[in-house]
């Protein structure tokens, strides 16, 4: 199986065609290692029928987005497959292609890897390594008063999708149109992890995180390391218009939005004097960067709204479903 | 979860006391970082009801069985934990208490890691980091015609162990005595990596593996790597007494002996020149090292009777149950 389908995606020289029993990483003098592991369980992460394809993007999307969050360049992976019984060649046949596009499209080669049969669904367990300059890597510990927060591409669409997913209804009841509805349910198949933003969060950002567990929720863990507050303006907060149209037809849908899972964005914190270099990073990179608040003194995350109401939430971060 | 149980293990200064996304290896100047990942599974690779410290071994073992063979000094290494509902706050502990004491025994730090629920078995994966000097990792294709083959330790112990597990009574029939059925359920249970002995292996070994799938399928693999054939003299294989008793009540046990997994011994092809050399730093790391054969031209690897007949094996490698 690994001959079959694997070998082909082992390019990096340190791979050594999946042939010897591990895989070397010779980082430049002066840089780190960044190490990262996630994994995702069918029934959990994914559901059971989801395409191969997506299954093993999501598997390597979820670990290169922690990469991108803390500035790092990838440097590649290592894949723990572990199936059930009776999965068939076209499925690992079309996991392996997919994950070997991504693995180009990213630059993050797959190093080595076992596999492992199990009576339980399938789960995949990726470690993804990248590198930087040693001590560069942006953490989540830096924010500071005055420091402007920022955020990816759009929020919620990805908790949105899983809604789509659980309760199909919902499409009518936001009135969403067959674009929309494919645009959110998409936005949860497959991440689009940020790793052309990395090199300017690592040059400009004071903090950083990947949003996988809500926005709400992991703004609150950036703050809690950085010993700040974060003040959020709602209304600034970037939607799709498939989501915007969802939150226009019912308004209880802000909740799902800002602490759903998913988004795989990266919520960052920029000294107010970087703003300007950051955002015209992010404009060549071609992803969109969007102000949406202030650090503040304190604790906590506050999203207010434009009447300077403070949402509250009933829970502030978020469990698979 | 992870605050309580797993933050303690996280003394490295480059793990963030698991307080952020990533973690930071930074190794040495003209150091690799070797990179190896293996899964167990419940029901694969260990019983469901073995106790949660041995799980927790077993899980960190494995990997660093192959930093072993591999002339790698451990480093660090990064956890996947997948758990069923309802696993007792008491089996988490057991897991992070066992897990911390060998991370501290083996000088392999906890990293990171993250944990995700399933509705399968326990699943655990693990990715270990090592270093050595840039471009002096052990493989397994440098085996020269002369060289001799050794193993480490005592072959076939943990696959008669597991033997017991599935059919106790075999002991009966081994006529094993009550220590030797311990001996060999506990080399099952938990492996003993050769991490002792890995600078010895980088310095004087042509090519090294661990032995997993069986020695007789793990040299085979070793042979095809280097394009050279291997003659191994039966009679010398080390077996500890319980398995030396089995072997004398039941002939046939030596292809369980030859052909099972989970020694987690290192196999290696060593220069005749350096053989003595070797042999001196094994008795200094305290780990046993036996002479069982030679190189030859040619492909496969043969077992040789001290008559001269070669044994053929039903399967040459190994399966889990």
């Amino acid at each position: 199986m690994i001959a079959r389908y694997f070998k082909p995606l082992a390019r990096h020289p340190g791979a050594f065609g999946l042939d010897d029993d591990a895989a070397i990483l010779s980082p430049a003098p002066g840089y780190d290692v960044v190490l990262k592991t996630d994994a995702i369980v069918g029934g959990m992460h994914f559901f059971p029928n989801d395409p191969a394809d997506a299954v093993a993007r999501k598997a390597l999307r979820v670990n290169l987005s922690d990469l991108a969050a803390k500035g790092a360049k990838p440097a590649g992976f290592l894949l723990s497959l572990i199936l059930p019984k009776g999965v068939s060649s076209k499925w690992l046949a079309d996991f392996a292609r997919a994950l070997g596009a991504d693995a180009e499209r990213y630059h993050c080669p797959l190093m080595g890897g076992d596999t492992d049969r199990t009576n339980g669904p399938v789960t995949i367990a990726i470690s993804a390594f990248g590198t930087l300059p040693a001590g560069t890597m942006v953490r989540r510990s830096g924010a500071k008063f005055g420091d402007r927060v920022v955020v990816s591409g759009t929020i919620g669409d990805a908790a949105l999708g899983l809604k789509l997913r659980q309760a199909p209804a919902n499409a009518k009841q936001w009135k969403l149109d067959a674009a929309m509805r494919k645009h959110l349910l998409g936005r949860y198949l497959v991440p689009e992890p940020r790793n052309a933003l990395a090199e300017a969060l690592r040059v400009h950002a004071s903090a950083a995180m990947d949003v996988s567990d809500g926005l709400a929720g992991d703004l609150a863990k950036l703050c809690r390391a950085s010993g700040v507050a974060a003040e959020i303006n709602v209304a600034r907060v970037p939607l799709s218009p498939a989501a915007r149209k969802a939150l226009v037809a019912d308004g209880k849908v802000i909740e799902t939005i800002l602490t759903g899972g998913d988004d795989y964005e990266v919520v960052a914190t920029v000294p107010y004097a970087k703003m300007s270099s950051l955002v015209a990073a992010a404009r060549i990179a071609g992803v969109a960067l969007t102000e949406i608040g202030v650090v503040k003194a304190g604790e906590g995350a506050r999203f207010l709204t434009l009447s300077g109401r403070e949402l509250t939430f009933a829970r502030a971060s978020f469990s698979h479903f």
